[in-house]
């Protein structure tokens, strides 16, 4: 079996946003389709890890695309695994037009495996008696040219927070508000001109902890200094516990935009 | 060429629900599309009909399913033009599971064509001299056995009302809030025990006006007497006009949904 997994979209008329361009969240969507294919291939999909308990947990995810694939556009997914530590393996993406073969750009995510019962992560480098090291492409070979995660959010006492309640829509099979739907509601802050002054050019996204349908989530964002050309958002997103009103709740997710 | 149109997707994870059926939005979204691959496959698409200004409107649809399809389902839609009268056109759906023939259900939608200069509705019946009654298959010949739309909301005083605020998410490449995210909108009217307790037997949704990104919805919602097996729910969405703080703007949408 091929170390690399190929996965192949068009861009649907409904999912492009009012620009033209693909909306992000669609393309982590169709990212974590081709990581899966990938695992489920080569006997690591969720089918064949649940009958022994475990599952797979999107712990980071980053995106750098110099363009935006537009509406019609069929995209191809390239996707490896870059490297297995005990309890992370780092899988990467390219990202190019199917038709003239252009790179749009790359993305880097990295999972965790945990046994659904105990909630406890599994050392990837023993597990099926470390079969995963066999689908191992070292950065040497294939590299994959954006920068490795930098999320660091800080944010000071002018940070503005937004309510964001949770419905149906926002969750997945599990009950827990979908990967992806985080990156909508952190897009959605962001007024029209932003998206008609700057296009997206890195979003990173690090996933700490669940929360569930009914959850009230506080998106805690700031703006940094990005120096001339662009324009770095930090966001935060906590969820409400207990009967405490302020956002001092438990940290589900951090992320970084830069705009250019 | 041939009258039907097939097309074919299968559910991913993340389009279900935590019940684990597909969203009814993503199935509505796919309807979409194959109606635009049957359109386009038979030269009356968007882009060709946008060199003469002219756009295709979906003015009402209506999904009937005895069962939703799953995780990892492999879902086949056929879709074919039903009547062509001067002003819409009736399209039908038909969905099933493309490994077993199992039919989930069927679909129907109300479209009209207008000039996107004058707004003004075109005669299908002269469009192209007619070519598009080269598709029609009459419903003798292709049955499709749901109801047509009898949505005709009518809400009392005591109907609940719901503000949503419109985000960049919610907005197509027109800038227009798109058909989908209604639908989206109008589930997360409801609570998680509705799902848990009852399926969504059909779905009515009319499209009466347009709202735009920035627009504040108000989803004006009421329960009717359903009979003791089955709950009906009335919603219309009008959109915020002027200063006036009560809803009692321009409708844009009226849905009806059957649970059983």
């Amino acid at each position: 079996m091929d170390k690399i997994e190929t996965y192949r979209f068009r861009v649907e008329p409904f999912h492009v946003d009012f620009t033209g361009h693909l909306f992000m969240g669609v393309l982590g969507n169709h990212l974590l389709n081709a990581a899966g294919h990938h695992s489920h291939n080569r006997g690591w999909g969720i089918d064949h890890l649940n009958e022994a308990h475990y599952t797979w947990v999107l712990s980071r995810l980053c995106m750098e695309l110099d363009t935006w694939p537009g509406q019609y556009d069929v995209v191809e997914v390239e996707t490896w695994v870059e490297s297995v530590m005990k309890l992370f393996t780092e899988r990467n993406f390219l990202i190019r037009n199917a038709e003239t073969g252009y790179i749009y750009g790359y993305a880097r995510s990295i999972w965790a495996m945990i046994d659904v019962q105990t909630r406890q992560p599994a050392n990837l480098l023993t597990l099926k008696d470390g079969d995963i090291l066999r689908y191992v492409i070292p950065a040497e070979e294939k590299p994959c040219p954006i920068e490795k995660f930098n999320t660091r959010v800080r944010l000071s006492a002018e940070a503005e927070t937004t309510e964001v309640a949770t419905h149906y829509s926002d969750v997945d099979i599990n009950g827990h508000i979908n990967s992806i739907k985080y990156i909508e509601h952190i897009l959605d802050l962001f007024p029209r001109q932003q998206f008609e002054r700057y296009r997206i050019s890195r979003f990173e996204i690090a996933y700490k902890a669940e929360s569930y349908l009914g959850d009230t989530l506080y998106l805690i964002s700031e703006k940094q200094d990005g120096g001339p050309s662009s324009e770095v958002f930090q966001t935060e997103i906590r969820k409400h516990v207990g009967e405490a009103s302020k956002p001092e709740g438990e940290t589900v997710v951090q992320a970084k935009i830069i705009w250019k």
